[in-house]
């Protein structure tokens, strides 16, 4: 079986309110994609999680999104390419100084949401997070959704010298093409933990998945999203890590 | 004559509005305290704001402020010590990344507004700015005001281990134990060019000015305070270039 | 007994943040103090808050705040009188305009958090507030705590012909002069439900409190605050409710 | 000739940074579109411009947008309608308030920038615009763009009871279709006065443009939309306003 990474976002907690289980979950994960302050968190809650996350040993992550707080970063902004490295610089640099102000660092970027989902399927806005990654740090890996045909992101990779991680879900069904089926369509989500258990195994251990019309589908995935904002999801974290034969330090 | 460095706030629009003219104070400065996004500027701002200071050469700070456009920073907040840290790490942290990606760094930080007077007025906000500027870089310097009486920003720099310097006005007047004179009060602010170049040249003779009860009043003045916000300013700014002997490089 | 009406701070999610459990304790509520966007809540919530406030018969207050949403509108800002009349026009403005898309209309202001402390400790602030609010409406009331001297409210109602309601804490212990005392103090809140219940009562019958320091205080209570943000909280206000001899609608 | 009335985006100062010439500009106005908080202006600027408005007898508009000041409502958001309704609401409502505290009202809306665009494209968001001023107030105006076919606008018109107000522009090409020509393209925006002002004739006199592909195009044009944000735009609006044949007040 590969080593496959758990990544999980968090730290989206904003002032007063909370959100998500995130010292239940922290312990379970390799990476941890930290709110910058944008779609969700604030300069307080992002000392609070780099710590946290620190103790833990998890990998941090920059998690940049479109300023929209109200909309939590999910709704798409039509932002030009330059106004994209500028708020991924100025997000990223923001979590790091927060980061060294702890003796740690930023390791690798994941942007949340919308602007997610617009660099999956805007080359434009994928040349500009590519780009923002490499200009702020030649050592930044950026995680990208792993897809049926990744030679887009392995190019940019090449291109700007950025590593990148393909990111897969256990819990969501994936259309012929490698897209996540809509959540509008029936079974779009799992919900079943067996069901997400047994995605998690196949995509660890390099198998193909079967897509939403049958076929079978390859995707490359080094590492799986998880979520912790419920009991539900954060027990089939726990049953994730399990199945991989990891183990809690004692 | 001392060296004494021109300082001047820089990088205070903010998306569509404009203010100051940066591009014409820029070549007369020494160091350029820069807006990180909280009482002005946005992303993009200060990404064109770090090109333009270092294109002249110009040292870069980070000038961070309470959470206030809509105010500019210029209404003092009731936060915590640890509100305070938070805030000022997130701030020199997002200019600082935007430094790294022009391959240029943040050398020192001045608070802005409101939360410069009350870091000069309450010991509980200065230690706090302290330990931000510590915990953020052990190599950053930090701008306080120059007073009579400096003791206890000399200690917090020896406690903390973070060099200050000693920031003065050409163009304000000071009462006896070394404050600003209120704006309310006539006679606060000098208008009168010769007087403004006067006075800096006082500064930066290191001979005592006179305060405005006629006492004599010594300041350590390691760095000026100009401003590029309107025509007359500019010029005062230049007047004070040529009398200070300083030379644009050609 | 008098009628004594029960208010509480509603409205106070923001976007994907839930706050509160503003369904259960609607029921018992005679006015809701609904977040208007500066220290909590959004359009869309607000819209959602008064449907549900209308659809319970509530009446509904405007609980206007200083702009922060981080620091949930409870750290002072040094705002002037100008700009407090102006931002409890526009929030009260903003909530209205809800209102009367719904067929229903704000009938009365409570200010919220530092905004409401500092009305009570600073007459230019308490001018302010009731300024904007008779420049708002001549029929809107304003809520103000109940104090041992009333007479700055009753003289500032009376020159600007805006009504007031007097607001008691039934869970708060409180000082000879009629102040809350200080929550860093030992027994300030009242965590056992039967001592809240009685002086929830005593209140509401005119009665006098017993002060922290044993003597007897008289307060003028028209309203008392509630919360309903915990199930230990909302259990207080059914048990208030009841000892009150109120009865849910069938 | 038609009364053609004139409008004009007003009061896009934002705290410390000016925009505009609002008070030279108001005398020649009809309908003024006040910005509301979201892409510009912040409560004490809308304060200062509706007093400005009502000084001139300016019918005011309010100007309501997307949750974007540092791209100053120009960048499109995903937004549902619902989320369209509720946030012109508060934004109607927080400008209303402003207004009925200086004895005055919103007359009509115009939607500002990306979220005017978006509605002149997508009938989904039209729709939500239609909805949320009928439920504000039965009154109430909305202005939308004059296009060759206005059948959609005046369907919704109807069918919510809200009147419009058709916008043209005098400084601007068309083309065939009735749309602005792309400001990418040459000719796109007209710079020569005498240009502007026999387009603003042409309209007000309710006769054929020349579209870009020299074509007849008949404009219904209830209103011109003017600018005043430098002193060419400035003084095309005077020369618009004498060839109209009108007169300032003594």
């Amino acid at each position: 079986m590969n080593t496959i990474l758990l990544n999980c976002d968090i730290g989206e907690s904003l002032g007063p309110w909370t959100m998500g289980n995130d010292s239940e979950v922290m312990p379970y994960l390799d990476c941890a994609n930290i709110a910058c302050g944008f779609h969700a968190s604030d300069p307080q809650t992002m000392r609070a999680t780099v710590a946290l996350a620190a103790r833990h040993n998890v990998t941090i992550g920059a998690h940049p999104a479109y300023p929209d707080l109200v909309g939590f970063g999910r709704r798409s902004m039509a932002c030009s390419a330059d106004e994209i490295v500028a708020l991924m610089l100025y997000q990223i640099g923001a979590l790091d100084g927060i980061c060294r102000a702890q003796g740690t660092r930023v390791k690798y970027v994941k942007p949340h949401g919308a602007l997610y989902n617009d660099m999956m399927s805007d080359l434009r806005i994928l040349r500009a997070v590519f780009l923002a990654v490499s200009r702020y740090d030649a050592d930044l890996r950026l995680m990208v959704m792993a897809s049926k045909d990744n030679r887009a992101a392995l190019a940019l990779s090449a291109e700007y010298g950025v590593p990148v991680w393909f990111e897969a879900f256990a819990d969501r069904a994936y259309t012929a093409s490698g897209h996540l089926l809509s959540r509008n369509l029936p079974g779009a989500v799992h919900h079943d933990h067996e069901t997400i258990v047994r995605q998690a195994l196949t995509l660890a251990r390099g198998h193909a998945l079967i897509a939403s019309d049958g076929s079978a589908l390859q995707l490359q995935a080094d590492t799986l999203c998880v979520h912790g904002d419920n009991p539900s999801a954060l027990a089939a974290v726990q049953e994730i890590y399990q199945a991989l034969g990891r183990e809690l330090a004692a």
